[in-house]
């Protein structure tokens, strides 16, 4: 089977990658070959695999050729964050918005000429939840819980899945949205995600280096790991069009966490002086929009499918210091971290 | 003030248009030019008022232009009905979708280089309701119920909803969208909307025309008269921001009514023989679509701002003979009617 990844040199497409490369298969298929869409190139682990394909630039004026290549099945994780389209209005819209546009018209087009339909799990996020004076919203979104975006990059990914369930209904694709969790323990450095600092509290203690916690300790999120997001967005597309249950959003499996209790975490397994590292300075900015976001989130159609959140927020340290090993960059990721 | 009507030529929309100059004022400020843009003509009674302009042609290509003219309040009310979106997905995203997003644009373009944001009245549909496995549809919906769209027609409708809630959070515009019932009874010709013939059983039996129901007596509806719709369309304008409560959607008020309560409103205001000119006969597409509407709405936030639903089915037919009665047809359009 050929597959494409679009965002597939970002974090979360590029562990994908890793993954789906590693199995071999999809959905009882064998992986044939893996194009990698993005506007960075991929790493180079990832293009010394025979299997991988890059095509990298602009995803929008790539949408029409990607297509008519003809993918068995695609995931759609490429997107401007939510930082970037809150500064700069046109660049969502194109990047969110006109890009998933561009790639369902290429991808109907090819079904009404080609009669290939691919199967496609849109990457949605849980930004798509926030409070309305009309609709107040729930300490805790579920799969039912109805949106109202405070955000252009909530209200862009929410019109993605309305488009992806409407491209699905008329028979052009055999699409699924799931939401995402906020995705931490990122490496790297921070990103304009105004979630950036739910990685970056811990990443950065780990490497020595001072972290600042924009919100107070009390404000609570649901975050999953990457490794149990990527195992989530496989099982999204594994599942039969009956398991998926719909053609409405599926939330991912959260662990709803308080900023508190994963510093905590980080103490119990990296210790005091690397918890000691993080101090917290409100930014009203930062603070603002994460005061609209869900304190936690359900995820029961995902259940339904097997899925489950990480048991524990030391477990997500763990997972990100285990990464962190096998990767070349060990000495200085940890560099703050002394057992 | 000036103020646009898109669909202004339309049967909504032209009726908006009259109400609008024969009070001569809108939110306190006099009315000095109304520009109707529309794909056909405006009526002939409208564009012998003064105050009236004609903007004739496809909405699309002419967005920019009118955006730019500088307008203080819009009623946006151009649209594709539901079937013709089902017939064509194409027709339907640009009539909808670029459409609005064309005009939002335009606004948007006008508001940060000139500081204009114009208010914006949007009208959305009951058709955003619908069932989905995940999310069952709940028989009668209200202002918080999930929408879950079942047609392009509907899904547009939503997606625009969210457009206009993130120009307006952005400060581009001032918009407020209103989710339209199905507005009966709408004269002349059935159009290409599934649930034309909610207008048609009254309309052609008035006629002295046969009409053929494609439901069962038993499928209930929320409809509202074409007066209750255009006084609720000036009322959401008219509202503060305050009043209007938050940026979704709001349900406009609906007469929650049976095909069988239709009818027998119909022979009690029109006589036995006119109602002997309706017969049952199923057709299944028709049934397919509104089967997966809901049967009825509720309105809670219209009704804050004192808007109230039709208080009979009988009172809507009444309003329909009023309406033909003044009107240049008349004679035709009540042939059937014998009193």
């Amino acid at each position: 089977m050929k597959l494409l990844i679009t965002g597939g040199a970002g974090f979360v497409g590029a562990r994908l990658a890793r993954t789906l490369l590693a199995r071999g298969t999809l959905a009882g298929a064998k992986i044939e070959r893996l194009v990698l869409a993005d506007q960075f190139a991929p790493p180079a682990d990832l293009m010394a695999d025979a299997r991988v394909g890059a095509r990298t630039g602009a995803l929008l004026s790539q949408a029409a050729a990607l297509a008519d290549e003809g993918f068995d099945g695609v995931f759609h994780l490429a997107s401007a964050v939510s930082g970037e389209c809150e500064a700069d209005f046109e660049l969502g819209l194109r990047s969110n918005l006109d890009t998933t546009r561009a790639l369902l018209d290429g991808f109907r087009l090819k079904s009404t000429t080609r009669g290939q339909v691919p199967r496609l799990v849109f990457s949605s996020s849980v930004a798509v939840f926030g409070p309305d004076p009309a609709v107040p919203l729930p300490p805790i979104v579920s799969d039912t819980t109805l949106p109202a975006p405070q955000t252009s990059y909530g209200t862009q990914k929410l019109i993605c899945e309305h488009l992806v369930a409407d491209y699905t209904r008329k028979g052009y694709i055999d699409g699924r949205s799931a939401r995402l969790m906020t995705v931490t323990v990122r490496p790297g450095k921070p990103n304009a995600a105004a979630s950036s600092f739910f990685s970056g509290i811990i990443r950065e203690p780990l490497a020595g280096v001072e972290s600042v916690c924009p919100v107070s300790p009390e404000v609570s999120h649901p975050v999953s790991s990457p490794g149990r997001t990527v195992d989530a967005l496989i099982a999204v597309y594994e599942a039969s069009r009956e398991a998926f249950n719909g053609r409405t959003a599926m939330n991912l499996p959260a662990l709803n966490v308080k900023v508190s209790e994963m510093l905590e975490a980080l103490e119990q397994v990296a210790g005091k002086a690397v918890r000691a590292r993080v101090r917290f300075e409100r930014d009203e900015r930062i603070a603002g929009i994460v005061a609209n976001w869900p304190t936690g989130a359900t995820a029961g159609r995902a259940a339904a499918l097997g899925l489950k959140p990480d048991t524990s927020f030391a477990d997500i340290v763990r997972q990100y210091i285990a990464d962190c090993e096998r990767g070349p960059d060990a000495a200085q990721a940890l560099k703050g971290l002394t057992r």
